[in-house]
């Protein structure tokens, strides 16, 4: 993992650089909390992976880092806005945005957070630009598709597993796919390549995401950051919640549907009752099985992209993390 | 200004059949909004001004057609964002999107129309894309900006003229004037050309602007659409009422200041009392003088423009319609 976080570094670090300069930026009301947002921080996963995916291509990184800004400054005005639409008053640990200035400064600013993308992809190498721009604008659109569908999903009673895929496919998935497939196409990279790349976003992305699932309800608090059980007490659709209903047997499921349904709970005792479906259901292994699928499916596409083998060791090392991962 | 009616139309055409393609794309919860706020109409100034531009160098309009879609869509997406801000309920005598759907609704389908916008602008002509995604992404900040900055006046107390006048540039002229330099340069007009057209916009925008407050206060209702004096009623700090509390003698300043600080009143007393004051300082003249001024600009680059006389006419009655429209 060494290369891939030497990038995290090297982007975090100018990255750095241009949040102070932003923060200077008038009118301060505007982009003070746009650097308060993007210096909360993070992983900076999908920077680095289309830093990553650029020097596969011996592209110097130097010149992939408006458009690894770009991705990075997205994420979080998606992030931002997310936090008003789920009323959520803390992320990584810190006050969210809406709640540390104003609703309608958190609006504002994440609108220009997203133009200010925009506005750093222009920045980016000119003869990949118009299909840069074209797969950036189609990426966050189905990033707002999934929120949407995310958010439908919370007053319908009948959605699928399918539908739920479907949904983190959008929600996370081809944001991690396109940082890389972009790395690629500012390369100038065979379009052969950009699209494996892709593959393996989407596939890489789908696990990491039932792994934030499976970790939310079985993760190490102190490891993972976050406290257990959020989803359970929330009643979120996940892969573990869906699967469950799909397998219980009836006593099972009038527990899980008695536990769905009440308002006022005790949140350890609906914790533990629904976590002893996902057990007696088994829902655990099977997601970890789902994952597997999704990693095998990743090792695929990049067995295939034509690089060497020793430059796949970092990408094979993340599929690989992505499902192991304990935070 | 037939012809400037003619791309209305010709826009309006193209834009209806973009609209129900919008308003059939899933998620419909995502999309059905986005479809609604952008029927709802307006004058489709900008986009009619982009093909006029183009026109000008002899650029077919269909080509056009893209980019001008783009800046509709980001103005109507700014307006959407502005009413939640607001929490204003009614735009063009309809309910806004907030209104009728919800917040979180009228939040999301903002960020995804705004990501529209630079999707369109992809399928622009390649050849200016890069100048054209930088000065859209640079323009669509700016209008942030003035946004912002209209926020932060209603709690100041020590708006200058000078702030006000930037803080409708930003808000306003800015994108009019993009408009017509957008049209200009998918043309490959030369750059003289474009910054002229560019400098023609930001004059007619402000005066535009100025008009736009001095019909709120002395316009025709059954002509201007809207009831008098809502800018009046929100103590709103137009050039109006800048320009009156620096010219008023104590007893007129004193009227102005119990006005603006009471809580309840009958607002058709405030509205006669601060008219009142208006007419005492002169300061409906002087707005008008100021227009003037604006608009002499916008003709003086107007006729710099390197096109023939004849191809001239309709911007130069577009820039007098500016400030004699009585809606």
């Amino acid at each position: 993992m060494n290369n891939l976080n030497s990038h995290v570094v090297g982007f975090e670090n100018a990255f750095r650089v241009e949040i102070e300069k932003i923060k200077q930026t008038k009118p301060v009301q505007l982009y003070e909390p746009i650097a308060y947002s993007l210096s909360i921080g993070g992983k900076r996963l999908r920077p680095a992976l289309m830093l990553h995916a650029a020097s596969l291509f011996a592209y110097p990184s130097s010149e992939a880092l408006p458009a690894a800004m770009a991705i990075e400054i997205f994420h979080n005005f998606t992030l931002l806005h997310d936090d008003i639409m789920d009323k959520a008053d803390v992320r990584r640990g810190l006050p969210t945005v809406h709640k540390k200035y104003s609703e309608n400064t958190a609006i504002l600013s994440g609108d220009a957070m997203s133009i200010l993308a925009f506005k750093y992809l222009a920045q980016g190498k000119i003869e990949a630009l118009p299909e840069v721009l074209n797969l950036f604008s189609d990426t966050a659109l189905e990033v707002c598709d999934g929120q949407q569908m995310d958010m439908d999903f919370e007053s319908s009673s009948t959605v699928t597993i399918e539908e739920y895929l479907e949904m983190i496919r959008l929600k996370t998935a081809v944001l991690i796919a396109s940082s890389l497939k972009i790395g690629a196409l500012v390369s100038n990279a065979p379009l052969s390549d950009a699209n494996l790349l892709y593959e393996y976003g989407i596939n890489v992305g789908l696990a990491f995401q039932l792994q934030d699932d499976w970790l939310d309800v079985f993760g190490d608090p102190a490891i993972f950051g976050k406290k257990s059980g959020g989803d359970i007490c929330a009643n979120k659709k996940t892969y573990l919640l869906l699967r469950a209903i799909e397998k219980a047997d009836q006593s099972s499921l009038n527990i899980l549907n008695e536990w769905i349904q009440k308002k006022d709970f005790d949140e350890n005792e609906k914790i533990a009752a629904i976590k002893g479906v996902y057990e007696q259901t088994e829902v655990s292994a099977e997601t970890h099985q789902l994952m597997v699928t999704y990693q095998n499916k990743a090792l695929a596409a990049l067995d295939k992209l034509a690089v060497s083998d020793d430059q796949k060791k970092i990408l094979q090392a993340f599929a690989l993390e992505a499902t192991e991962r304990m935070k």
